[in-house]
């Protein structure tokens, strides 16, 4: 069955990942009418970039390719449940379908847990560890928001 | 005050990015001892990448002009409230303190918003829109979790 084939291609992407590069184990594969489109690894030790997770390095390759920030007909397999900020990426690339293997739990006894952030991200914003402060606005005459809704409605 | 003016540069990206390029009203700064590392704008309309929001561009050009993923001694300004997979990354960049001018229901009241995004990534994974269903790992021998707990050992 393909959603199986292509979920052992992710764990074996993850499984090169940390045994040729040394870095953390996770891959992900995007498809497409049952075709691979974009392949991704967890690069984060490799480029510094904290956001290089597989999902998204395999999201912002899929979107190149198809040249499409929407990718409501593509299918993501991941080899370990996703982190909320790739979870949120793939709902901003409308992905309906996500196959994963390695549960947030045995993500969490591999030391590799995201647990921690779906709690802070689930607080209200003055509960949060990370410090999250209002600053007063002072351009009055330059407000993006009242500049994007102006253009978006010359558009209708 | 430095806060003051940092944000209101991060505005004024925003600001420009519609301006100039149609792109959505969002801009980021990161600045390190007083000083400006990276900036970032929401390029999703360029990029067709979903991922490429102001704070993500931001924290990925600063991690590699700095060469490390954690941004610990870094501040971030955002135009606007951060969504969820911009929080997350947030978290996992070790930034403490992030200040933003708009905020969430603003972004909601100009059609930018992202409360959706906050409820689905707080609610169990069986709950969600976007299904997430575990396949089995058929690879008893390549255990990428397995491999990295090895390596990792083999360290200390």
């Amino acid at each position: 069955m393909d959603n199986n084939k292509f979920m052992q291609m992710s764990i074996e992407l993850a499984y090169e990942n940390t045994q040729k590069s040394k870095g953390k184990p996770f891959g992900a594969i995007i498809t497409k009418n049952g075709e691979v489109v974009a392949k991704g690894v967890n690069d984060v030790l490799k480029t510094h970039d904290p956001t290089a997770h597989a999902e998204l390095q395999a999201i912002r390759e899929a979107s190149h390719i198809l040249e499409t920030s929407d990718l409501s007909d593509c299918e993501l397999y991941a080899s370990g449940e996703p982190c909320p900020m790739c979870l949120t990426a793939i709902y901003l690339a409308n992905i309906k379908n996500v196959y994963y293997a390695y549960t947030a739990e045995e993500e969490e006894e591999a030391g590799l847990g995201t647990k921690y952030f779906y709690q802070q991200v689930a607080l209200p914003l003055n509960e949060r560890d990370t410090k999250l402060i209002n600053l007063q606005k002072n351009y009055q005459d330059h407000n993006p928001f009242s500049l994007w809704i102006e253009l978006n409605k010359a558009k209708h």
